[in-house]
């Protein structure tokens, strides 16, 4: 643990000073270094497939979950893909240096503020290994340095694939040490980056919600959580009820392991008896789970009990409550959800403005899929995460949410 | 302790039930509220004036410290500028439902980002009782219900203000319990409310550096960093040394109280001969603390050790350093300051750029007094503190730092 610890705020120091110069490299050699990377990466994929192999192999003795496993594989597309997210970065606007408000004070003071890197970012996230090449991506760009620590399931594979990106950077004008990979295998390190104030300006956790509840509960270090989804779509009274089907297969199918996806379905009183026999036909592949008033409906239904309204399974699961209208839903999801993203289906426009004014989540959709939160699908060309919390960034984040601001203020004397 | 924990947690449930209702109540019902009571406040000044007066006799038995005892007394021209400090927030824009993002995206689906309240704005501060008006107006204004923990010297003047401003708040459309005080005399309530992580969205603490550090040692919930200012001038070899002696002066002495007045000077060597003596001429009643080249120029000045350098007197005391050269000076600022303020007075313009872009505060200075952070002066119209950290904001924080963003997403039936 000692020697950890030392190790890790070493790192985190050596990063810091890195920051301080590559808060100064111009955005062109931010983007010709992230070019560099994602060909090296490309040139370079045996080194990382044959790291990668072997990892996998390991996890499938320890682990039956096929999620995991499928989550940790590499293969030639995905290390395309992860290339191809590099370049969409290089694309993207620079953030820094962004005039975001200027006035001159009635006493000549010229007061600007601009946007400016963090510093240091520390990521900590679980075993999907293009997070990694993500991360750096979105950090490099947005001026900061990035202490990383993945998930221990993936270390080989990530630590090649930092290797070859820092490798790519610090020939094309990156200040060494600017990235820096946890790779000791201890569990505590993550909360020995938690309380590196001096040394890192922002924690993101992506992962589990037992993660992310670990760094919030140990970090003195500002942390921006991401991640957890327990979303919901409510199907109200006067839904299009081919639209609804559609959706929710959609938000429930699609891609279950993800932070998008829907946990729970929530139904009108009025058409449950029509509604949910259609829901139960459209998913025979997902595991439903209702309250009283489904299984009087469909009485061969699994009941659903007081956790499943908190849970978020990450897989074909649903629980299904029937409400009495609009002001229950929104009662149901305030109380339950994660504030992530939650859906009305509806042709009442009264409806659809109560539930976007009254639901305290970061993204609320009227007549669509939950699965659309996403800095791609938002247009935001890339995100370090999903934002579950209130502070500084709320919903997919982009490369902005990776930036801070400064006031300029230039005077020729002015005393108060 | 178990009694004051329930008791906090439930003023904290109370307030978070009223924030869904304020969070709906249209601007003009919210202006009206403020209007009515800073009326209040005057008129009822009588009230505010009798319990502060026996608080500050308790205070003077118990304490010698003049800043404390001034910090706590109330006049009725204090009370008359409380209530003009609402009025003024009363006439700042409403933040709330500000659109600050929108597209129609490729598929249809129309996604705009709207400014929404926190909810729950949780504020923990020391003995000033105009930062309880203060901290409601401006809560209220932005639509966030309140839960105030003030110091424990002023805690009936408090009360009392927040009695007043409950009421006329109450009477003229504010949902009840929308603004909640912690009367119970207890250092561990801050702790609690710092774990109230479902309940309380944001806590700001205001104060020394103690207790800004309990708050980030002990919190789940976000925390906004504020105030804690170790505030630096650099003489460069180039300025203008009459300018730089009038800044310094009133950086040093026209509040020394507060966050943004200077601690440390830092003095180009190639000028320190002829400008320090003009800075001891200058400050007779300032207690100068200076490195050995200091002494080395006026040999009766008091050392200064190590701690000088991190320490934010608030006081009539002033650190000095002699530097070789504007890195120097950088260099010192980034490691002994607190991201505050710090200034620079130089004629060159090379080096004003470099400062600029190198000190890593929340407010840089050319050529003018530190003192000017703030949010009057800055034209933000009122502020709830001078953040110093990079989350969510940075420097003086005025309405818009406590809202965040909610995503609304219109769709007609989209699926990804």
């Amino acid at each position: 643990m000692l020697f950890m610890k030392e190790h890790v705020t070493k790192q985190a120091r050596r990063a810091k000073e890195a920051s301080r110069l590559l808060a100064c490299v111009p955005v062109e050699v931010r983007n010709g270094a992230l070019l560099a990377m994602a060909w090296d990466l490309e040139a370079r994929q045996d080194e990382i497939l044959e790291v990668n192999a072997k990892e996998v192999e390991t996890a499938r003795e320890k682990t039956k979950r096929p999620n995991m496993i499928d989550r940790l594989i590499l293969t030639p597309k995905r290390i395309a893909d992860m290339a191809e997210g590099i370049r969409q970065v290089v694309k993207l606007d620079d953030p820094i240096g962004k005039l975001d408000f200027e006035v001159v004070r009635p006493n000549g003071l010229k007061i600007r503020r601009v946007r400016v890197p963090f510093g240091v970012v520390g990521m900590v996230y679980e075993a999907r290994p293009n997070v990694t090449a993500d991360a750096i991506a979105l950090c490099i760009k947005s001026g900061n340095a990035c202490i990383l620590r993945g998930g221990s399931e993936a270390i080989r594979t990530n630590k090649k694939i930092v290797d070859i990106m820092k490798e790519a950077g610090e020939a094309n004008g990156i200040p060494p040490r600017s990235i820096e990979f946890i790779s000791i295998l201890d569990r505590d390190s993550v909360v020995v980056m938690c309380r590196l104030r001096k040394l890192i300006n922002v924690i993101i956790p992506r992962g589990g919600a037992g993660l992310i509840a670990r760094v919030v509960e140990h970090s003195t270090v500002p942390v921006i959580e991401t991640g957890t989804g327990v979303c919901h779509t409510f199907v109200d009274k006067t839904a299009n009820q081919d639209m609804a089907i559609k959706v929710c297969i959609n938000a429930k199918t699609s891609r279950p392991s993800v932070c998008n996806a829907m946990e729970t379905l929530l139904i009108h009183k009025d058409i449950a008896e029509e509604f949910l026999p259609k829901i139960v036909a459209a998913m025979p592949m997902v595991e439903l789970r209702g309250d009283e008033a489904c299984q009087q409906i469909i009485p061969d239904m699994k009941a659903a009990v007081d956790d499943d309204w908190t849970t978020e399974y990450n897989d074909l699961i649903l629980s299904i409550k029937i409400v009495d209208d609009v002001d229950a839903a929104i009662e149901h999801i305030n109380q339950y959800g994660t504030a992530h993203s939650d859906a009305i289906i509806t042709e009442d426009k009264a409806n659809a403005t109560k539930f976007e004014q009254m639901i305290d989540s970061s993204t609320v959709y009227v007549n669509a899929s939950t699965r659309f939160t996403d800095g791609f699908e938002f247009g935001l060309g890339a995100e370090i995460g999903i934002s579950t919390q209130k502070m500084h960034a709320r919903g997919p984040m982009g490369l902005e949410a990776l930036t801070t601001t400064k006031y300029l203020v230039d005077g020729d004397g002015q005393i108060r």
